[in-house]
């Protein structure tokens, strides 16, 4: 059975991070959303703060994938320019949302009230439904399969949980990783042989260092159950003592 | 006086990355050596371990930007391809780099010695010369005006401490940093009036929150300190008490 892979792309906006300033966590954690969603991350671009970049991204990846992510630059100062870039890319002008200045006046009322740059925090591009914030008020965004959210990753994580469920997914991937004090060049036959055995996994290797001794961990993906107990046991046995079991199933 | 700009592009390769499991260090890793160096991170993609992924991606900003930088997928194993991707990407051959040979021959004497998977870290794109590794043996890649580099980031820190001063660059981007207390949507006409007044200066606003109260750091780059100077002196006054120097230069 050839089940439909649900997919998404992810645009990082943000000079902070191409700066090295600020350690990007939204990569990990969307994907790791959307991993229960039943939806697989395909590709993160970072762009800077500029118009052209950010539309360029947008247009690419919203049609190579099912949804588009974008994270940064949708908060009140000038350098917040996401709402116009999207609205470009998609061919629409940008309106103040009533609903979204309706929720801006009353988290800003015993702040000192509505102000110009506030205010911009109720732009959406025109068509778009908003996304709740349960954390600081300025609403994410959606419009079609493009979804706008913070760049402050604990507000991405209140966004993405009023998300959980209303997204279509297929099978979720699933995995299992299997821990052993083994460099990974000496087993390299034994991956490719026992990836190639099982149809529809997939194992990754990925090597540490620990305790001043060489490790790796292996990583076995597969939509299918009981295709991932198979492979996983064929590679334990490979292993034999060397491997251990560490997650078994989850994310 | 309109400087020369450098940049560099950044290919992650790795489903580690796209699957959530591993959080990135090297966005942030490179982009900070990079700033040292004189040179701008411009963008970084993040793309599955597919060959034809990688291809596009490297071909793309190879020639968008000055270097490109990726990182991962050089290992023993088969999941390591991107030694084979950027060879095709540049249109050239794979050989086996005899100074690699030696150096993995060296290391793996006394651990078992060469076997199939360890000789694939030996193979380059014809023409390249290799970047020292003194972590793991393994070295890794430039070829023309591409980095190829470990996805393990100690690794790649070593390599990016072997590269250090080899690349030319241009004037460094400084950096001041004023945090404070105040809700950037308080200050947004404050900071887009700083930016507009001072050429050649960017002002960056980032919101957190701590103890319960909200606050942002506003970070201001330029090329020019007398230029970052000024528009520090403007933001801080324009502040007051709310605002404080954060750290004095640096990056």
């Amino acid at each position: 059975m050839n089940e439909r892979i649900w997919t998404a792309g992810l645009v990082i906006i943000g000079d902070e991070i191409l700066s090295g300033r600020t350690h990007d966590k939204n990569i990990a954690q969307i994907a790791t959303w959307l991993q229960v969603q039943g939806i697989r991350l395909g590709e993160v671009r970072v762009v800077a703060d500029d118009q052209d970049r950010i539309i360029d991204a947008v247009n690419t990846l919203r049609t190579a994938y099912d949804y588009l992510f974008t994270t940064g630059g949708i908060g009140p100062t000038h350098d917040d320019i996401t709402v116009d870039a999207v609205a470009q890319a998609l061919g629409v002008g940008v309106i103040v949302h009533p609903e979204a200045r309706a929720i801006l006046e009353r988290y800003y009322a015993d702040k000192g009230g509505l102000n110009e740059g506030r205010l911009r925090m109720a732009r959406v591009p025109d068509g778009a439904q908003l996304i709740p914030n349960r954390m600081s008020g300025a609403p994410g965004i959606k419009i079609g399969n493009v979804f706008l959210m913070a760049g402050v990753p604990h507000i991405t994580a209140g966004m993405l949980d009023a998300l959980t469920g209303t997204l279509e997914g297929g099978a979720p991937l699933l995995t299992e990783t299997i821990g052993s004090w083994v460099a990974e060049s000496e087993v390299a036959d034994l991956l490719r042989e026992a990836e190639k055995a099982h149809d529809g996994c997939q194992i990754g290797s990925y090597p540490f260092f620990r305790e001043g001794k060489v490790g790796a961990n292996f990583v076995i993906r597969s939509t299918s159950a009981d295709a991932l107990a198979s492979c996983t046991d064929t590679l334990c046995e490979g292993l034999g003592e060397r491997g251990w079991d560490f997650t078994p199933g989850g994310i």
